[in-house]
């Protein structure tokens, strides 16, 4: 990962310069967290952060989520998302349930079980983050967070 | 992805939110960039996020790396590796060559016609990044970068 664009470029002003060094910067510290987090996980509960994903989609969503609209909110294909809700129905965590208004359709959700493991990984979850970023005052974090956030709307403001 | 430990912590104190929250951040900001690049590059040049950084570990070593290195350099496994490097070698992109220390050790680098498209992807890539994050003002991105860089090195202590 490191060292992406090292060549120089059409527009090498400072700006530029600056602008690719603060994507390899966002990348590689996204990326350090990522790999202890997901280290952590599959040590710690045998999880993978894509599954952790897929139930906290389905947490927040009690009635449950068709499998295009589980796909759709995690941004990944169906047929990777398929595999994951299968491993999940076997072990109990979740189950298919017909669609109150159409009933062509399935719906997965949570079980109580898969819903009380979720609360678990993620309260650890959230105690490795503080861990990890624990050196970071809350000031720093705060502006950090506000940045990003003016960063996203702009990048969000480009899609549209 | 969206919404990694909605529920709450053993310490769900402002700090310990306000942490979550800026990796949640960090997270979606970075894999909305990533998304943008890897779709681009596909469609421009038809090639992938994880060649171009076998190709930029290599552009930065004339000499060229062992298996083992490039893929610590990478930090994904060698197994990973190998499937990228078989493909760059088929398109005459890279070649395998004796190391002069050791005639056991085989070193990969970068043929004349590899360096060239390399340069070429890195320009480009860097051409996307300036155009993604050019509502960033130079004065954000630098301070950005900066806070970046000292997150970075208190996780850096973190693992020593």
């Amino acid at each position: 990962m490191a060292g992406r664009g090292q060549r120089a470029a059409s527009t090498p002003t400072r700006g530029s310069k600056a602008r690719l060094r603060l994507w390899l910067r966002l990348l590689g510290t996204s990326g350090r967290i990522e790999r202890h987090l997901r280290a952590r996980m599959r040590r710690e509960f045998g999880t993978t952060l894509p599954r952790f994903d897929v139930m906290a989609a389905l947490d927040r969503e009690g009635d449950g989520l068709t499998m295009t609209e589980l796909s759709r909110r995690l941004m990944v294909s169906n047929g990777n998302v398929t595999g994951i809700v299968d491993r999940l129905a076997e072990d109990g965590l979740i189950i298919r349930v017909p669609s109150p208004d159409d009933r062509r359709a399935t719906f997965v959700r949570l079980t109580e079980r898969g819903r009380a493991e979720f609360a678990a990984v993620a309260a650890a979850h959230e105690r490795w983050v503080n861990e990890l970023l624990g050196e970071l005052s809350t000031e720093n974090t705060l502006r950090l967070a506000a940045e990003l956030d003016h960063l996203k709307s702009l990048l969000e403001d480009r899609d549209r």
